[in-house]
Parts: structure tokens; sequence; C-alpha cells
């Protein structure tokens, strides 16, 4: 079995805390380990407790004094989380304690507004509606990540709108595109994926079911205090939503997760966008291709033992993102598969992966915005990787020129033939067609091969694709006068 | 909601081989081994290809009179799709075999017409657009099942509207609730998962951008035709996607991959939905539970071994799918990181978990209507289980009546303790209640213990949530007169 | 868009932290937080630093005085690891800052010796070689926390080694088996698991290639010292590996990432085997089922809302971990798809799934021990619940019996209908069985109904198989004279 | 290694139908379309039915005359599997159904013997038995694959071994390697996957259980014969995974599904090898680093559209398998999540993801042997691409060098402004540090900076590296004299 070899020689330093990013670099710093940190959840959960308390006394079950004292309460709970997390084993989850936690808090400042704290609640009304509150806001930050990338990657769709480049597929050149319907193709996979973002931002609904989801106890507390009348459970969802800025549930969701799943999806799909934009920038940034470069900047993209290195960190980074979101987003879909009225251990596999996925996908959308605005791009460089094959990238079009007059099958053989001389011979493509004065006088009248040959002159449609998306882009773009 | 429009013209062959279903019986006999069999992706490909001249015959870009062979050729294509499957390793896609066979067939009916086949096309355009097709259908079919599910599902939650039953969280008994709010727990779900599938079925674009995605190829051709003008390669993608009946793609999305990731999260909230009605059926017909049954049938449920068996197998084969279905649909979104103008690996891995998932969630919606429609529900038991433990279940309410008497916390403890008392000595709670008359003698005025631990006094806002559900999917039911 | 309504009511207290646990119960307060924390990491980073140092030492190559200052330098480090963690974007990684920190610290002490740090090394053996430290000794933990496991588990099925319970399949009652034989069942599965445990903490390798797997810039250093043989190379990565209590690498693995894939297996192999254990504990002790409890403890299982609550805490934290890990697996078995010598992306896709895989199965074992230790069992209720169908879950007896006498296929189809009749009456099976007096008047001599249906008399190999468990348990216990 | 014992008693029926591989060309035409195709799976639970008979037989339970017919039986069963597919929706899965046809089949040779087929039996045991069957039969093939693709990979390790090449990290050129190394890498990767393989293989169970796993109604069966003594159960389990060339399992392994999990993560652990090989050849045969290149073939790497492309189509085959593969391992890790004797859901989602990870892995292995035995490899484009930085790639080596004279920290400093206007000036490195003789008087004595960056010079132990992975290749080679 397995021996440690010894005591820590490093001097034994005692752990101090948890996750700062120190594992996930693409987030760290970015805000969201504070925004997602267990502060922020235990944060999110007293606001919830708070807003339950402001709504049962805007609907008359508790005293509307009572509030100021449950709030100053939520206000001066003595928390330490690690403490409370450990408390957390005994219920499963972390409501219970902290429950408890903030009865004392609101007693040492009104005895009797304690007795008004989480009424005729449940853990999961809270814990569930902190994290729909939380995950509205780190979307809201996902959205305006998403803007400040589509705004730059407009930027660039125009700029480079038409400019040529090798188009490749399965890893060989093509036939040649555009770097501008590259970088349009990015933004147009971008506002896709902030529709499915803002969609499911609008649609995250507020938790409110008590015990068993039939709002029994709420009614119930309402009932002793003769403020219910029928309809105060769903009264007080709606209310309760509101106070939070969250959407009215049409019913408790107890085992019925459909907002994670949602949450999961969308966040995929924001980090399969820009993954498949940081990983096209790796491959435009290899030593051999070198037809784009990360924004340079102190400290960025060094190794720690080669001088001359110039890593693409924040693609890097982006993709190391890009990577572990389904897998979250996975968890979250099986969740789904929760039994009764609320499941043991569904319902408690969903709150690691819906941070996570949170995070990642935030530190990729603000990492992969400072990626759009500062990338570098090199023209003269795809223009010489374009003529690597001496023409032979173009080659489909005059398998296009030639099929009327050879036929489709013939035309393309004789092609083929060509480039597999100029491969084993090492020439260019164009210099063995060259030789071929049999085959260049069939070309239709005042066309030269070397005029066929020229990649700018065979670009399709794809000035018009980068106009159609940027055209798409400034007209819906959701962000308004703010950029 | 899709729409193909007209008749399959590549001449409705049979299905031939496909997997048949064995290892899947949730989809086995659904129709779906055909809909997504090897042959019926064969089909979809020609339909594709037939879509294509059709579309260029308009646009005059090829004769009009090549459409009837093109479209004869692919109705005759000889076809042994394992040979194909075998061949389709050369190009690592079917599309180039599949190519020349149906030139081949062409080419017999009217040898000039052949050379109009695949014209300025590339294997992606092809197959995306088959794949989207097919993808369509089977979504809309999941819609119908889904109708059909959400019908019953309906009906239950009218028919036991305010039939009390245990609620469960954790597995233990909570509070209690009523069947149905169950059921339309089940039905509001069903209705947000339908609304993803028609989303998302409405969303699918056909596929058309040549070799990389400039759509340069169709253009060369319609210019040595003069047919095109600014804007051919546009205009013809939007009269293909036209023809198959999907969507018009905004740009080539040959590695933008948004759909697929939505297919795939569609179909994850389909089987989520479903697998839970389903796992709560499982429990509900455990043999101690016994509060609902599957729908009997002649050789259903049955075991190999056990002549007393009447197994929940539609449930299982329910459970079956929504425990796969996530992992597919990962596949589809990791499939988003995607390089280049096309990826070497990426897109060829998404073809079978698109399919598995299609078929699994398309299995798994009939599968949930048959158990919808046929769920045997049994109040009497429930009525049975709620009284197994003496009225303890609805001790929360005792609770909220004691906390203003006692306070909350204290009421709590002393309700718990007479809880564990009751476990303890295998008696009723009620029964340890009574023996304590100075806590029952605090009940509010007219306020029997007996009667606070009803349980169809304590069903909070179940009913109005029941009304709430059904009044949307009697509103929203987008099957109108269908049904 | 989404829009928070107003500010933070709660206070707006500034978050302190990270992860502790918070949303992670299943591993708050086990001591993997601090084991495990990003603190943890910077220390064993450190330690590899050192173990470098001193291996450089032995062999020469750096002068044997500067161990000292560096080790003591390592000790002191000054470290924000969120400050470390942020200024980890700058390399996609946090070992080139620290090694900067590191050499301040280092200089402080010795500034000769600073020149001596990270000597010849590449982030990836820094940070590698810790992930494997780190995993070696959660995996010895996770060892011994199934060795507990496994212990309780034997005691259980030694004891209950004949106590007659219903089989249960497909949620249905099967025919009966023993409780001695479920225990034995979850013992021989958490041996299982801990073998794999042990093959892959034993063969996990330190990391040692320098910059692109070549060792070049170490035996260079070395060259320059005249300390390099032939072999300097591997000399040293053997020397660290020993000193670091790793398995010696074959050869550098930086992007061939086997060891990652072997860690996430065998945690899906020990949470998927304590998940089961989990689930039919949670079955188990369903209300209606009431077989089996968690071990009860002052604040454990209680809800925030009802007071008669004692949820299977334990069990349910278990199974969160268990859902959660096979998608920490997957990032990590995907993560094999390493390009080049090191993977921009899919390397440092590994390190969170590792720790969040290697602290929830941690924590799995942790507290499946504690369920173990604790479990009580109804042996009575067991009993109740077979007598629950009047002796129709031995059926498959009578079947046996009957099958030479009427045939197979008519002896199962009798017993279906006297079953069914049961059913649909609500009357025991051997109360119908009886009344059959031509079927019960068929079996053989001495043999009655009631013998025939009694449960402990078809337990078939049940306790052959409890004792071939339990003797393996005893044979090949790893534990040794531990416990 | 797995030795299946004898020939197919089935009959050796030719493959009906199956899924052909049209959407996974990875495995098309390698046999495993019929290897693993329904009727394969049907031919595998006949053979457990008459390994069941002969084992019955032979322990004295049924007569011995009764195995003819029911191997005759089995071997004309006359099978529709599609028919078979649907029926098997009834019992929600196959062999209830089959059974009958089998039993059928048997009565139609000699309807005595029909008496015995399946006796004491339940579903699980016959599915589960041929899916381990299958499974050790792909495992051997996989085994053998991989052998072929290690032979291959050590030849060119051999044939390469101090051939230089860019070393490339983070998508840039790093340092030097050899091209030797990059083929050792992989070697010893396939050596580590073959062991899991193997070790795997040889591990996989016969299940023998009966109803719910104690084994009563085979125990039952021999008593009504007189042939039981104690043990007569697990003798019979012992003799039945004989017939199948299975291990004999510990216990009744229903629902402990450790070998499942065990499966998928061998398999993962081959894909994810292969997939990396892959991964490296498809960058290494892009157009502008064209250092490698597949095997060519007639109609291999043909694109529908483009005369001059040579994809690396058996790659791109490869790296599909292996983004599928880890999906299908998790959904059986997950299926260790099964509750009581057997799970409703959990048992019946293995199936296919089985089914699918062996195929994908069966295809992905063969597909790789293709590829290393005809990789195409270019010495002179890897010293081209060497040179392509002036040396820049060798600065690793200065900086060593520059160290001890300048302090480690200055150095990289130096070398990295160096670079920097290198890059900027697009001029190769060595000519901008020929410009500063400050720095390059410093060099050691009769060390020149064009010596320092020669790649040739900075190998580190790259040769002794492959020797020591080839050396291992050699001696633990497991087959023997077949290769």
């Amino acid at each position: 079995m397995f021996q440690h070899n010894g005591p820590d020689r490093t001097g034994g330093r005692a752990p101090l805390g948890g996750d700062t990013g120190l594992l996930a670099p693409v987030w760290a710093g970015t805000g969201l380990e504070s925004a997602l940190s267990d502060e922020a959840w235990v944060a999110a959960m007293l606001e919830a407790e708070v807003a339950l308390a402001r709504s049962q006394a805007a609907l008359g079950v508790i005293p509307a004094d009572a509030v100021g004292p449950i709030t100053e309460g939520a206000g001066s709970v003595r928390m330490d989380v690690a403490e409370l997390a450990r408390q957390s084993r005994g219920a499963a989850n972390p409501v219970v304690v902290l429950v408890q936690r903030l009865t004392e808090a609101v007693a040492a400042v009104d005895p009797a507004a304690a007795e008004y704290v989480h009424l005729g609640s449940t853990s999961q009304d809270i814990l569930d509606s902190a994290a729909m509150l939380l995950s509205a806001r780190v979307l809201a930050r996902v959205e305006e990540d998403l803007a400040r990338t589509a705004v730059a990657l407009a930027s660039l769709a125009r700029e480079f709108r038409d400019v040529p480049m090798a188009g490749r597929t399965l890893a060989q050149h093509a036939v040649p595109t555009t770097f501008g319907l590259k970088a349009a193709g990015w933004l147009g996979s971008v506002l896709d994926a902030s529709e499915r973002v803002r969609r499911t931002a609008e649609s995250l609904p507020a938790q409110l079911g008590g015990a068993a989801g039939t709002l029994a106890a709420y009614e119930e507390y309402a009932r002793t205090t003769d403020a219910a009348g029928p309809g105060h459970g769903l009264a007080l969802a709606a209310r309760f939503a509101g106070e939070l800025g969250l959407r009215e549930p049409r019913a408790p969701w107890h085992s019925l997760r459909m907002p994670l799943c949602d949450i999961g999806w969308a966040l995929s799909a924001v980090t399969g966008t820009l993954g498949k934009f940081a990983l096209d920038v790796q491959n435009l940034s290899r030593t051999e291709v070198a037809e784009a470069a990360e924004p340079s900047a102190a400290g960025r993209g060094v190794s720690s033992a080669m001088p001359q290195k110039r890593n693409p960190v924040l693609a890097t980074l982006i993709v190391s993102a890009a990577r572990q979101l389904p897998a979250h987003a996975l968890v979250l879909a099986q969740s789904m598969l929760a039994e009764d009225e609320r499941a043991p251990g569904a319902w408690h596999a969903e709150w690691q992966p819906l941070r996570e996925a949170l995070r990642l996908a935030g530190g990729a959308a603000h990492t992969a915005a400072e990626l759009a605005e500062g990338l570098e791009v090199f023209p003269r460089q795809m223009r010489r990787n374009l003529e690597l094959t001496g023409g032979s990238i173009v080659s489909e079009r005059l398998n296009v020129v030639l099929a009327p007059l050879l036929g489709k099958a013939e035309a393309k053989r004789v092609l083929a033939a060509l480039s597999r001389e100029a491969t084993a011979d090492g020439r260019p493509f164009d210099e063995v067609l060259a030789k071929d004065p049999e085959l260049t006088g069939k070309l239709p009248d005042g066309l030269t091969a070397r005029e066929l040959l020229a990649p700018e002159r065979y670009l399709g449609a794809a000035e018009e694709i980068v106009d159609r998306v940027v055209r798409r882009f400034e007209e819906s773009r959701p962000w308004g006068d703010r950029l």
C-alpha cells in the first residue's frame, strides 16, 4: 500500500481556506470567486430568508415590525462557513443550521421577531431560491461578457471582411476563406449563445413550496393570523419571487428540475461557443501557422522554462473550461431523475456542479472578451500560408471550370493526379499544372490557370455572409446603448 | 411546428436492416427503428441530394430536365448499406461513396443528368441536412407523444385532484399531498419539455456551405452557366432549406454546432421529465407502497422465473432511456469544440450519439404515453399508507398550531420527542399524543388533535396548483384540435 | 434582460474565502477540505520543489548546502493563495508565479541558494507530481475508510447471516433472500473497490520530464557542473520519485495521461460501490418498508420543517457523491486526448475534476464507514414485509415443485392466475391457494403448501455465499493488524 | 488471456442485420458489426442457455440426453430479431421471449427435453453471461489489435530513435524532441492500455444467481431430483462459468456491477491512448506542419469536393471513437447505482452503452493498427520546421548555459527580449543573437551560439527513454510467438 515517506518537509503550514481558483485560473481574479463562494451562498440564503419575511409581512402573516430585526439579524449572523459546512452534514444541507444561527442573531436584536424567522418554510425553498439568485446574477455577467466579446468579434469581422486565408478541413488546406468569415462565424455563435443565456436568465423561478410542495405550512401560519384567504400560498410565492427579482414559479418544483437542466444547457452553449473560438485561435497561433496571436501583456504566456515562449494562455483557459462544462451540465440533467417530493441525493448532487458550471462559464466569457478584444491578426502570414501549396488550395475551382469540358469525374481524377504529383515532387501545384499545356489549353477563353488559382477570386459568398452576421449583431444586440 | 413538405421523394423504400432495438426495448417496435435506421439515413441523404438538384434547377444552374432523372436515380440507388458503411471508411463519412452510387444510378436513367449530381457540394452539406431532416421528424413524433402524455396526465390530475396521499421527502413520509398534485407536477414538466422540443424543432437549419463554408463552388458553377448574380449562394441555401422544410441557415455552420447542442439538450429535458414520472411510478408500485400500478397487458411485466411478478416495465424502459440520454447530449455538446472549417473527429463523433438520443427520447415518449394513459391508481391504499404512522405525517401542522403557544422551537422539540416515543414503542403517534393532556389542552378552542391530524385538512394549495397547471395545459396546448 | 431588484439587503458582507464544503456536506468536516484545499496544493507543489532540490543535491548537480535554505524558503513562502490564483492566469498555471515567490523566499534566507530553485524544471513536473502526491494521500485515506466499512459490513453479514427478508427486483417482491446476503454483497463490492484503489495508489508516478519531456535541461544543468554522466535524467527522475514516495515514472507522461484516467476510474468504482449500499439503505428505510435505519445522533436527519422526520442523511450524502463522480472521471478520461508534448487545455481541465473526485470519494468513504458502523436493522419488520403477500413471494418454489407434475409452463400459468386472483381480491396468496384442493392435492408426499411457502425454507445458497464473502474478507484484508 | 473454450455451439448462424456502421465508419467492415449485432447477442444468449443445460446435466439435475436436443434447438431457433426486439418490451428484456422461442424449438426436436430449458434460471443470468461472453471476445480482439499497433510503434520508435523534431507545448515550439520519443510515448501508453484490457478480460465473471441472487430455484430443482447436496448452487455456477470460458463468479452480481464499470474504464483507457496517438498524427499532418502522413490507399482520404485533399481519415475515425467512449463508460459507471436485488432501469441502461463502447474501442484499435503500420514520416520536413525560428527552439539551452554567468532570472530576461525582438522583426533568432557580441562573448570556452542552438545536441534523455520503452515492449509483450 502507498506509504508517504515521512513528514511534510515544507513546514506543515495549516491549510487556511478553500478554493480560490488556484486550479481554475480561468475564473481566478474575475470576481467569480467571491460571487460564488460559500459566503456568497450563505448571503444569498439569508437574502431569501429576508425576502420571505418581507413577503409575509406585506401579506399580514407576520408583524410589519419584525422585518427590521430579521433584516438586521441576517446582516449580523456570525458566520464561520467552515463550521457551518461541517454542521450541514446533520441535515445533509446547510439551511437547517443556518436558520438556527439566523434565529439567534435576530433574537439578539429582538426576541419576539425571532419567532417569525423561516416561518412555514423548508430548506429547499431557501436553498433553491438562493441558487436561482446567484445563477441569475452570474448569467447576467456572462451575458455582459458575451456582449463585449461580440462587439470585439464584430469589429474583427468588419476589419478583415475580405482578407483571404486558408480554409482548413480535417486539418488540411481545403479552399480559401476569409478571416472576416471566421470571425463572423464566431460572432454568430456568440449571438446564439447569448440568446440562450438571456432566455434562461429570464426564466429562473423562485422556489416556494413548503415541506412537500403544497405550501401547507405557509397557509396554516396565515390561517392562525387570519391573514389567509384562498390563494394565500400562491400569492406568497408570487410576492417572494418579486422580492428576489426572480420569476414567479408556476408551481413548486422541488423535484421537477427543469431550471437546472436549462442552466446547464445554456452554459454548455456558452463554453462550446467560446471553446470553438479559442480552439481556432490556438490553431492559428501554432508556430508553423502563425496567423494570429493572443494579446500580449506583462507576464502573460510565459513559461517557467523557455524564454522564447508566448503561449496562447487565454485560449487555453477557455478550452479548459469548455472541456469541463458538459460534464457538469450532465450531472444537472441527470438530477431530473428525482423521486417523490424531494429526492435523497439527486437534489444534493446539483449544488456543486451548478457552482462549477457558473464559475467556469463566467470565467470563460470574461476571458473570451479579453481574447477577442486584443487578438492580433497577421494577414501577411495568411497570404504566405495560402501560397504554401502553389495554388492547390484552389483546385476545387479548376475542377468546376474543367468539369463541363472533361466531365466532372474525369476533371477530378486529372486534378487529383496533378496534386499528387506536386506533393510527391515537392513542387508547387501551379508549376506542375503549367507543364500540362493540353489541360491548360482547355481553359475557357481569357481564363489563365494563374487567375483561376488566385485565392482572392474564389471566396464565394464569404463577404455577404460576414455582412449578414454583422447586420444581425447590429440589429439584435441586447446591450442597447451600453456599448 | 415542423412540417415536412410533401411525400418522400426517394421512393419510400422499406428499411432493410438497422439496429432492431434488441438492446433498447424502449424504442423497439415504436417505428423508431425504421425512422432512424442506416437505410433511413441513406434515404435522407438522397432526399438532400434531390432537394439540391431541385433548388439548382429552380435557380437555373442546372437544366430543369435533370431533376427528373436525379429524383428517379435517387429512388433506384442499389443500396447494400453494410457495403456502403464499409466503404465509408475511405472518406470517414458515407457521402462520398453514396454520391458515386447515386451518380451511377442517375447515369443509368440519363447520362447527361449524372453530371449534375451533388453539384458544388460537400459531404457535410448532405449529411448535416439529412441529420436535421431526421431530427425534425423524430422531434415531431416526440412532441406528439408528449401531447398524448399530457392529455392523460391532465386527466389524472383532474380525476385525483383532491385525493390525499403521503408526500415523501428523502424517502420518508413528510406531509400529505394529493395524487392530483403529483400528476400536475408531471404534467407541468411535460409541457415545459414540449416547449423546448418545439422551439428546437422549429430552429433546425439546413446546411449549405460547400467545401469550407464559403459557398464558392456553388457560386462558381452558377457563374459557368451565367445563372449567378450576386447572392446566388445564399439564395440557393434558402431555397434548399425550403425544399427540405428546414429553417434557412443564417450562415454555414460546419464547425459551429449549436443545433446539435440544442437537440441534445431538448431531448435531455424530455427524458429527464419522463424519467422523473417513471421513477415516481416505480416507487408508487413498490410492493410495500402499492399506490399505483402500470396498465396490465398480456405478456407485460412478466418474469422468466416468478409467476406472481407484475413488474413496472414501462417505467423501467423509460428510466433506462433517461439514464442514457445526458451522456449522448454531452458528446453533442463536446462536439462544439470543433476546430477550423471542419473538425477531424468532432463532427464524426456526433452521428451515432444523435441517433441514439433521438431513438431513446422517441421511445421514452412513446412509452410514457402508454404508461400515462393506462396508469392504475389506488386511492384506498394511499389512505392506508397515510395512516401508517398514526398522524405523525401531519405533525408539521401541530407544530404550526402550537408554535404561538409554546414558541416555535419548543413546539418542535416537544413534537419530535413524542414522535420518537411513538416510533420506539411502535405505537401510533395520535395515541401517544392523546396521553399528553397538558399538551392537547393547549390546543385552540374547538380544535382537537384528531382534526388537526386529518391529512385531508392539511393539503395547502394543492388543489389550486392542480387547477393552475391544468389551465395552462388547456390554454397552451399546441396540438390544437387534434386531441 | 434579468435585473436584480436593488441592493443586497443583508448587509453586503464581503465574501471571505472559498469552498469549505458548504455545497458538499459529504466531505465537509472530514478533513478533506484541508487535505485538498488550494493551500494544500501549494504545499504539495512546494514539497515537489524541495524534493527536486534534494535529489539534485544528492546527485551533485546543486550544492548540498542549498537544500537547507530551499527547504526553509519553502516553509516560509508568504502565500496569499487568492493572489497566487489571480496571477496564475498569466501562465495558465500556478507554478510560474509560485516559483517566483519561492525564489524570493529562498533568497531571503540565502541568495546563493535561490539560483538552485526549480533548476531545469517545468511547471508540469511540479504540478503533476503535486497532484500525484495529494492523490496518493487521499487514496490512502479512502482505503482506510473502505477498510472500516468492510469491517462493519462483515459484522452485519455474520450477524444477520440467516435472517430472511424480501428479495426485491424491479421494485417488486421477488423471492426471499437474507439480510446477511445483502450485507455480504455490499462487502464483496467494497473489497473489489478497495483492490482497485490500492492498485491505483501503488501505481501513481512522479512526473519529471522538463520542458518537452526529454529531461534536456536537467541534463544540461548537470553537464555544466560535471555531475552528469549518461543516464542522469532518468536517475534524477528515480531519485525524485523516491523522495516523494511515488512510483518512478517509466517515461515522462506530460501528455500521456493514463494515471489520471486510472484515478478517475478507481474513484468511480468506490462511489459506485458505496452508492449502491446507500441506495439500498434509503430503500430499506422508506417509511413503508422500515427494515433499516441510519445510526441516530444529535442533530442528524432533522428537517427544518417537520418534527417527526428522521431522514437517511448519511445515505443521501453518499448518493450525492456517487451521482457526481463519473462526470469527473469522464473529464479525466477525455483529457487523455492531449495533443503534442503538452496540451493547451486538456491538461488544465484535469485539475479541478481531480480535486472534486478525490474529495467526493473521500467524503463518501468516510460517510459510508459511519453508516455501516451504525446501521440499525429490524428483522421483525423484515418478517412482516415477507408476509405482506401471504406467501406469494415464495411462489417460484411452488412453481419448481409443481413443474414436474403439471409441466413447467402450465405450473407457471396456474400460479400466475392464483396470484392475480389474490391481488385482485386483496386476499393472501396462501388463502387463495388453500381453496384449490385439486392443486394442493398434487403436492409431493409430506409437503404442505404452508411449508412450501415458508420464506426461511427457500433461501438457496444465501448462507454459503455469505460465508464465502466473509472468508474472502478475512483472508485478503489488507489492513492487517490495524483492525 | 481469455480463451473461449471450443467452437460456437449454436450453429454459427450468419448475422442477419444489425447496425451496419454507417454512422460509425470507425468499426464498419472490421467484423465488429457482426460480432456485436443483435443476432450475435441472441446467439450468445443461446450459448448461455446451452451451457446451463450442459452444466445441469453434468451435475445430474437434468437428464444427460436432454443436452443434445437443447443444443440442437438452440441452433435452429427461428429468429426474427426485429420481432424479438418488439416482444422484449413486455418484460423489458429479450430473454423471456427468447426462452419461449427456444423452448418451442427444443420441443420440435424432443418434447421431453423442452421441460429442461432455462431450468431454475432468470433473465439476468442469461443476459449478463452473454454480455460477458461478447465482451471477452471483443476484448481479445482489442488486445490483438493493440499488439499489432505496439509492434508497429516499436518499429517507428527504433527507426526514428534519434531523429530530431520540434517538441510542442501549448501549440508552440518548445524544445527539440525526437520522433522516436514521440513514438515511444504512444507505445508505452498502448502497453499500459493493453495491460488494463487483459486484466479486465481475465476478470469477467459468468452470472448465475437465479431470481434474486440466492440460487434458490437451481437448488430446488436439484433437490427434486435428489441431485443436490449442499453447495449445489455454487458448484453449478462454477461449472457454468467453465462451460463459457468465463471466470467463476465469487457471488451473484445482479446489482453489484463492478464488471461493467471495469470494462468501460478499460475501453476508455484504450481509446484515450489511441486518440492521443491519432490527435498527434492529425497535427503532424497539418498542411503547414507536414511531418507525417497517413498511409495512402485507393479511395482513402478523398473529399467529395476537393481533388487535392488527402485527409487524415484513419486518425479522424479514431478520434471520433475516443470522443464518444468516456460517455458510454460514464453510463456504465452510473449503473452501479443499482437498487435492491435487480434495478429497474440501471441494468437496462447498460446494454447499449456496453455494445457501443465495445464497437468503438474495437474499431479504434483495428484502425490504429492500420495507421501505425502505414504511417509515413518525413524527417526532412521535421528538420525544416525545427529551423523555422532560427534556433529559438533551443533557447532553453542557452538559458541554462548563461544562468551561471548572468543569474537565472537575468539570463531568462535577456533571452526573452531577444526572442521578442526576433519575432517582431521577423528575423531568425540566431541572427539576432549574433548581433549581441557582449552576450555571445560570455559563452563558455569552445561553445559557439551555433553549436548551442543545434537541436540535435539538445535531446536530453530522449534516446534512453526510447530504449527503455522498447525494452519494456520486448520483454512484456503478451502476444508471445504470434508476432
